[in-house]
């Protein structure tokens, strides 16, 4: 965090498998499109139900880059 | 909400009729250039006052897309 | 708000037409199975997008009925 | 909203009929003591539910108006 | 999320070893006696230490299912 | 707290005469349809006022019990 | 909580002996000046510290009441 | 904060050249009509875009005062 | 609150009795090691239940303090 | 706020010197790549710490904008 | 939770790998200097990226401990 | 903020002018007993009134230093 403008955007990656591995997809996905990026925030997890089990993690993060 | 990545943006939309009549200016308005919007949340709802009356309803929503 | 004792539950409505339209539905829904209800208190307002416009709304309320 | 002093109240409003009805209500009472209001904020929604439907939605607005 | 009315209950889940174990225990429980559960949320993440070391994570949700 | 599965449940309590007797009063009502309640928590604090002074306070409490 | 319209005003009572009383002092002043209270909501409860111990607690008030 | 009453008010001041200049500015207007103001809390810090600069800080305040 | 500088500590105090009492019980136990109180703000009120009936409040304090 | 549809974004700004100064650095970077922009939001005020004292200040905008 | 009075302070762990190792981090370092440690509460989830990639998580606890 | 364990301290600093200089004072108080203090956070900005204008601002600070 030095003496540079962020900006912040929302994503929301999922997995089946943990939490980790859902905030991980997510900034992979980010990673294709945005350089720069610095520090993410978990702003909600959520997930969805199917036959009586976890389907699948969703977590929300604000992820911070900087711009050039 | 299936095993995706989704971004989320953020969007104002104003009406002179109704809460509903400004998310959906606002769906439409983000149409033109997000492909494959899933959900929205309110964020917000405010509005102005003219001359003793409302205005415009302003109801500001967070918007859920897949990315490809 | 006598002096009962009053539950709460929450209930998510939707409607493809309104905010009150999707509250109505939740309310007669809950109206099946709770007797005595006296109030309730919007939680949060979401909802689905398909093709490109709002598919349906999606309330969520708190409910507070009187114990006996 | 231009470089003036604003001072907010909160005030209530309720409908049987909408959100909306509710929020012109509470504005047009408001306009009979207040003078140069601007802006309303919905700071909560709620109703009451009779015989198992809604009786009325109340609104409840924070109102921004100029002081003189 | 389709065109369903959900209620929503709030269970606490525990485990001795991951925060998805805790929330994966109490979605278990909860089909023991839910049927339809759609969706979770994530509100609160808690824990005991016992002997200077966490003893076991406890993760409060809400549970979302569908009314039939 | 030990290593259960537990479900949250909201109700409100009132008295006339003190917090501590609306939350008393919420636990004993509860007690006679839940086993096992755990844990109580203040959610809201409110209460009516008639003739111009306090006629009951109304505490909303999440009380906690264990799934057998 | 009938078909008015109210205006919430905030208040701050303080007493040295307990949280009720503060807010029976808040009603009761408010009461020289505002007819027709309904309800009270509370905000926030402070108090101050003197040589070691409590010297008054101070519960933050709204309160609704209606406009004629 | 001695053991008076007190009631609290919300006022937004704005400046052109700082968030200290906005307070003073709404402390100053609250002035002409409110005798015996002991605090302020800021609520929220907004502000207008004009021409891609900041045109002006926009602060909104609770301002407690006594009750006589 | 004068012009000084504060710290602020986190204590939760516990009593059979009432949510007063345990406030007292805190600002008591922190009156051991900490000089200078000057406020509180009550941060969370929860409790335990046995066999049905309330064992305890909890109450969870910000305490202020005037750094020498 | 004229009858538009605005697009929210996240931005932050940090200066050694001022508040003040980091929301016109982040809006003037803003203004770069964003035309129209009509009102910020101030989400959060944070800073790093240095050799014991403020290293810069860091200011997290919403910054609404029209689309055309 | 028994008839104690407790203290509570705010750790921030930090692990290369996932949520719980970075609370099991914080706990143990916090165990060096404080006995008798009793809960903790995940206030924040925070995180670096570094080369497009998750660096490692940041978890901001609330730990509770009892004094003697 | 690399891979260290931070505690975070909460200190309130007070200003005659602005917030820039509550918030140095706090951080030159708080380095007078604490060591590699890295980051703050603004929690809550208030201020005491006195004869009608502005007598001192005071910034509340979360502040994070890493643990040797």
């Amino acid at each position: 965090m030095s003496d540079h403008i962020y900006k912040v955007v929302t994503v929301v990656g999922s997995s089946t498998k943990s939490v980790e591995d859902a905030i991980h997809g997510a900034v992979a996905k980010a990673n294709e499109s945005i350089r720069n990026m610095n520090w993410f925030k978990v702003v909600e997890t959520r997930g969805h139900i199917e036959d009586g089990s976890v389907a699948h993690f969703q977590v929300t993060l604000d992820i911070g880059f900087t711009l050039d």
